[in-house]
């Protein structure tokens, strides 16, 4: 057989693991060791597991987790963005976009096109799938800031109405998450957010 | 509505964040930092969605995911086990089986019991999904040594036939990996294995 699919996925399989040093603004619970965006993928793959029965709308588990796994690749060659950073435009920039193209790309076409689309219908966030992944993402940094008593709201003195304001997504695709993450956020002291 | 739930699965959410504190024998492509469970599980969940053409048998590629994502869980509990230590079973040992019971039933019931057998299933490696699932894991390693001059294998002097002989699992689950994989461990310089 021709090896050349094979030989490119292993080339995006080996590409991929610089995933592991990119660091996030967001720390481990209970912990000031920040993590990266390998971990925080394999935590929101779980978190769509587990709380899939929490989505407002029907969603395709598969489709969701193939997005969160993917979502970050991106930020191999973009950086990541924290989300409170008011200097850079935290949506879709043309430097992720030329991220996505040369990354997912290393990939045989087929598989590169599925992964493009993939990544734009989660940035995008309007299809089912995209917004309960998109609210796994918020609530996975906003519960590791409520077990570190404010974590990076914290440090960079977010006010509560631009945290609320931030988390918008979650309520997108879950009012259940909304409501429990919402409450515990006010409960927080006010000196906090 | 009730968060009897919610408050269960957001439970086991922050507990299996102890993941990413397990280290591994094994080390990033081309690189002396080692890497832990979490990150390891990510990369299996990226290699099973790219890999799936090359599975012997018909597989189920979520559930395939699944395994992946949750196989190592147990190491919370139990601790990493290198695969070429001599002096510890690296099968289904009781200590992983309590592990697995302690972890996952801080889930509701059902899901407890779904993840357990999947993890049961995965171990036992006998069925299509769980042979792939298995070869994945057994191949990532690999293609981390290959890339780091021998890694492990070099570092504790593991000699060919034992690496061959414990890389068999990759066969059972696809002949493509397999021959890929033998070829490149047999092209490496004599004295790395």
């Amino acid at each position: 057989m021709s090896y050349q699919r094979l030989h490119q996925q292993l080339h995006f399989i080996f590409e991929i693991d610089k995933l592991k040093t990119i660091v996030r603004q967001s720390s481990l619970f209970k912990s000031d060791r920040r993590e990266n965006d390998a971990e925080h993928s394999w935590h929101l793959a779980m978190m769509a597991l587990v709380l899939t029965e929490h989505a407002d709308h029907s969603i395709d588990v598969a489709r969701v987790l193939k997005m969160v796994l993917i979502h970050d690749l991106v930020e191999i060659d973009a950086g990541d963005i924290f989300l409170f950073d008011t200097q850079k435009d935290h949506n879709n920039t043309e430097k992720e976009m030329l991220a996505a193209q040369r990354i997912f790309r290393l990939l045989p076409k087929d598989q590169a096109t599925e992964f493009i689309n993939l990544w734009i219908e989660f940035e995008e966030g309007e299809t089912n799938d995209a917004r309960f992944a998109k609210a796994i993402d918020r609530l996975h940094p906003a519960l590791q800031n409520l077990s570190n008593n404010g974590g990076t709201w914290a440090k960079f003195e977010i006010d509560l109405a631009t945290v609320l304001d931030k988390l918008q997504p979650i309520k997108k695709g879950s009012v259940t998450l909304w409501e429990y993450v919402e409450n515990q956020i006010k409960k927080l002291p006010k000196d906090l957010t």
